[in-house]
């Protein structure tokens, strides 16, 4: 199938299967641990099942899409290292030498890497090429990029995830590689969410104090330049957002359209997620928290949108990193389900549940 | 090898390696990503290169050692579920039934169930039999055992490391069983860091408000009682502590005395390790703290220790579940030290690193 408009995209983003996850929270209460004690892994089986429609599901094929794109933005000075590194970094994607490529092998995930605005000529046998344009332009001076190009990059992730569900995955996590992208998405989050500038910008790769000041200045003067409409998601999105982080809007949105759990990263995948929300609210359900880095912003943009990160390990890495290694926690999730006896199977005594707090 | 003495055991405990943290530490900044972007994973890496004496080192053979004991106190009333549960969930373990051994599965390690204090008679080709006692005694009324007991139970432990580490087991992980035991916990908490009862006492595996002040009454009666001496750890083992959170010392102790990383489960366990940095300070350097539970105490008591738990998913549960999953964890800082690319190696551009902030 492929996705031919954002409004066709998100009409196809259903609720979750009620009856599967009423099975599932009753299936979990039978097994042999106190109601509730396994937490956020019980919460997350839940889901899984809302999700699958199947009590005991699982995920064995599952992809993490890293979409890369250049920032206009960076010519302010934004970042510590130099835009050259997103197409160095896409070669070491295609190699397998980069962390996300790492973890990915050690939590058995496929890495897709895809060109959705480079600013330079890239082939490889192995990238995807997607290109919308070299880049955004420069969002200090004006927008990004235009309406049109945005909801394209979401149409590009979504019908990535479209050919990917046609080859067999059925789990999904968001990856990234754009040097200048915290800037962009501090200026989406603060656009969306009224976080002012000193909230929602922070050091990315890894700033001095100077620069991270100029840096909030360069994302107040980028909102002042663009005025967004904090009411229209893609008019934000196109001023002051990016091309991989639209892109990653779309393969939450399309993995929402098309049944499978989308597991968030870092900041920016976050961000995506926010917009993806603001244009289909359904799409929340399909999510499932990672971490919460280091980045300055990332918890409270969490908080603000009610997701509960599981791991907490000051990551800043981006790429997909602190999403794969959430795999393991949905992995972890699902042999519950399947694998452990219940009270009745194991001779078990139950808690007099009748006195004590359920949940 | 046996230990024989709770002062050879701890004798045997010697500083890390700082020649391989150090190695490890500038080979990290050589890898694909901003320097310290992997947060608490990179950590973790110069931790095990600490520990190991090894630049890559690996842990392919690990085992949760799982300590069951009951509790005298149970007598007072302090949890939702009856006493016999401790033998029947020893069964549970033993038959691979548990949340413990399907997430061990998971992470291929091995579990072994120790009966170091059951009120039961238990027989079953797999369990190993090293009771001292069937449970301690009621610490409401006076001491939970001996001071000879604690010390034997906590060679038990260490003795168990021992013959494992001569099967080839080079990572252990902490767990427990035993209807009652956070409130031994808290006592034990209590006692040593000053934290009250009402800090210290939570819900474990779920009572109802009444039952949580009766249990905060209880601790607070067993301190009053048996007036522990917060300068001497054994002492307090003794009077307000359980035989399996002694036991878990002793795994801490021993694998701390054997060079092996040992990773901490919840909150029994966090106060096993506790008595252990009592005993021993130098038993930190070989700990590795996994998740911080949902268990009121807990937070605090791991910031006390100075210990950073990486999973953050409201668990409850024991048994070394959470554990078990921070061993995912353990193996992805050991695979981005053997497996990623460097700045050369990939022909990428490192950050202007003079100017910029290294960490």
């Amino acid at each position: 199938m492929e996705f031919k408009s954002l409004a066709q995209l998100t009409e196809e983003i259903t609720p979750l299967n009620s009856a599967a996850m009423k099975a599932a929270g009753e299936h979990l209460d039978r097994l042999t641990k106190p109601p509730g004690s396994l937490g956020k892994l019980e919460a997350l089986a839940v889901k899984l099942s809302g999700i699958s429609g199947e009590m005991q599901p699982s995920f064995s094929k599952r992809t993490v899409v890293v979409m890369a794109a250049d920032h206009g933005v960076c010519e302010e000075g934004v970042s510590a290292f130099p835009a050259e590194v997103t197409p160095q970094m896409v070669l070491n994607f295609l190699a397998g030498g980069a962390a996300v490529n790492v973890l990915a092998r050690q939590a058995s995930a496929e890495v897709i890497c895809v060109d959705i605005g480079v600013n330079a000529e890239l082939t490889h046998p192995n990238l995807l090429q997607r290109k919308l344009r070299y880049g955004t332009a420069n969002m200090a001076k004006g927008p990004a990029m235009s309406r049109e190009e945005a909801a394209a990059a979401i149409l590009v992730g979504a019908n990535v995830v479209a050919t990917e569900t046609e080859r067999g995955a059925g789990l999904f996590v968001t990856g990234e590689m754009g040097i200048g992208n915290t800037t962009a998405s501090a200026a989406l989050m603060s656009s969306l969410t009224g976080y002012s500038p000193l909230e929602s910008v922070g050091r990315g790769t890894g700033i001095t104090d100077e620069r991270l000041e100029h840096k909030r200045k360069v994302v107040a003067r980028a909102l002042e330049v663009n005025s967004p409409d904090a009411e229209d998601p893609l008019d934000v999105l196109s001023k002051v957002g990016g091309l991989e982080i639209a892109g990653m809007t779309g393969i939450i949105l399309g993995a929402a359209a098309l049944r499978s759990p989308v597991v968030i990263d870092g900041f920016i995948s976050t961000v995506a997620a926010l917009v993806a929300v603001r244009l289909a609210p359904a799409a929340a359900n399909y999510m499932i928290a990672s971490h919460v880095s280091h980045e300055q912003g990332h918890r409270q943009l969490l908080e603000s949108m009610k997701l509960t990160p599981m791991l907490d390990l000051d990551m800043r890495l981006g790429e997909g990193t602190g999403g794969v290694l959430a795999l393991h926690l949905v992995d972890a999730a699902c042999q519950i389900m399947s694998e452990m006896a219940t009270f009745e199977s194991a001779g078990v005594s139950d808690s007099a549940a009748s006195e004590e707090l359920s949940r």
